[in-house]
């Protein structure tokens, strides 16, 4: 496994790999979450590229940046067992040169950034774009892997491909939950023992919709006022309903609804979000 | 040489070339200036693939869409006798699917747009970067090839390409003018006998500029000074003048200096633009 930090050698090494290239882009702190799209990618691909890199341009005024968790060694472990060919860990210097309010980013349309994360994170998912199609460019990949505990960036992402022609498969991958169903995140390494169970009511929230919903028992309404009393220990920012396919807001359920929740943890403050398909 | 209006059979006849690709975007109306561009790339290049696409989203409000000059069979016989592999005619519909108001798009930096003619033109150049992205994608071409007329988008499109690390080499082309001076431009064909002889004032002032720095006589006051003379019979948009290397104002010329002119004539109203580098 190659470990590369910089353009020219990433470049060089592409060029050298035979066969389908599959791209896994991470902030690394990576989990069972990363784990679970890195082995479909080497399952699926001749050579599978990890990237490991917290994209400043990702990240709000105010937002976790400099504390985010970095676990180099340990995700390098987890991409060599995984059988992956090479991990890109370039500096932010490296991917932005100059001046970072200089650049020329990739912007999703209103209609689909204008609600749920977009709308507390601004600039958040030109950020996400603009470093994806950057690693989409460098990594000719093939198929690119993404989880769908980010469901608004997978929707996105898979519209950017889509609306700029990049000819790469978008693969999306299920959320990968712990036992007691708390959905992994590299951020759930900001919560102490208490919060983690408090958060824990996020994933109960949207099981309990789900299940309501198979009952035929369940209503907007009805999921708002369970979520609300379940989470009332936390700070929410959203309960929205969206059609899986377009990622329209929806007035009614149905099977392809799907809901998501963000919301914020009490002592750690931290944003934490979730999301299931009703069907 | 094959003629295709879809994107499953462009992607197809890409698939199925050999050797290098050559890029040469333009909205048609082909005159000599595309005609350099296109034997430039046939030299250079095993394939040249030429789009003709009158692009929507680089028009703005009150521009000339509808009544931009079509002329496809000329444009089509010129790319024949120059050795075009392919052309790519594509119309609005194919390129952009479903809601226009709805797209992903490429937004170059406010320092970048907020100048020249990107002052006049709101979202015109998200609107050029954005459908070049896509012809970069669709044709995978490894050079594409821009006339130094549109300086300021081939800066625009220089930044971009370094900005996301699109894998292709942009080629700047001279300038191709009439005997007399004046810059082709598809757009010359909206005027008259007695506007041609008025827009030819535009390259005589820059003749002007040039030849006074030259003798070492020309300030920026008395650049600006002639043109407005010459251009007395004009709207003018701008004189101005930039680093050609990062596109920033200059307070003081020098060898780098590009001289920029942006003017409408009296009759027509046609919007003519029309630079020289300095040294």
């Amino acid at each position: 496994m190659k470990v590369i930090d910089n353009i020219e050698e990433l470049k060089k090494e592409i060029k050298a790999l035979n066969g389908s290239i599959g791209l896994v882009p991470t902030m690394g702190a990576l989990h069972d979450g990363h784990k679970s799209l890195i082995e479909k990618s080497v399952s699926e691909n001749n050579n599978t590229v990890v990237s490991i890199f917290v994209n400043p341009i990702q990240f709000c005024a105010g937002e976790d940046l400099d504390k985010y968790p970095r676990t180099l060694e340990a995700d390098l472990k987890l991409c060599k067992d995984a059988g992956v060919e090479i991990v890109f860990t370039p500096t932010p210097e490296i991917m932005y040169e100059g001046d970072k309010n200089n650049l020329t980013l990739i912007c999703p349309p209103y209609a689909a950034v204008d609600k749920l994360c977009g709308k507390s994170r601004p600039g958040h998912f030109d950020g996400v774009c603009s470093v994806v199609a950057k690693l989409f460019n460098l990594t000719k990949a093939n198929k690119a892997y993404f989880g769908q505990k980010d469901a608004q960036q997978l929707f996105i992402i898979k519209k950017m491909v889509k609306d700029l022609n990049f000819d790469i498969e978008i693969v999306p991958c299920p959320i990968v939950r712990e036992q007691d169903g708390l959905a992994l995140s590299s951020r759930n390494k900001y919560l102490d023992t208490e919060e983690r169970q408090i958060a824990l009511n996020i994933s109960k929230a949207l099981k309990l919709a789900q299940s309501d919903y198979k009952k035929g028992i369940a209503t907007k309404r009805s999921i708002v006022d369970n979520t609300l009393k379940l989470l009332e220990q936390m700070d929410v920012e959203y309960i929205e309903f969206v059609d899986d396919n377009n990622f329209e807001f929806v007035d009614a359920l149905d099977d392809k609804t799907r809901v998501l929740i963000a919301a914020r943890t009490p002592n750690s403050n931290t944003r934490l979000i979730d999301n299931i398909l009703l069907k």
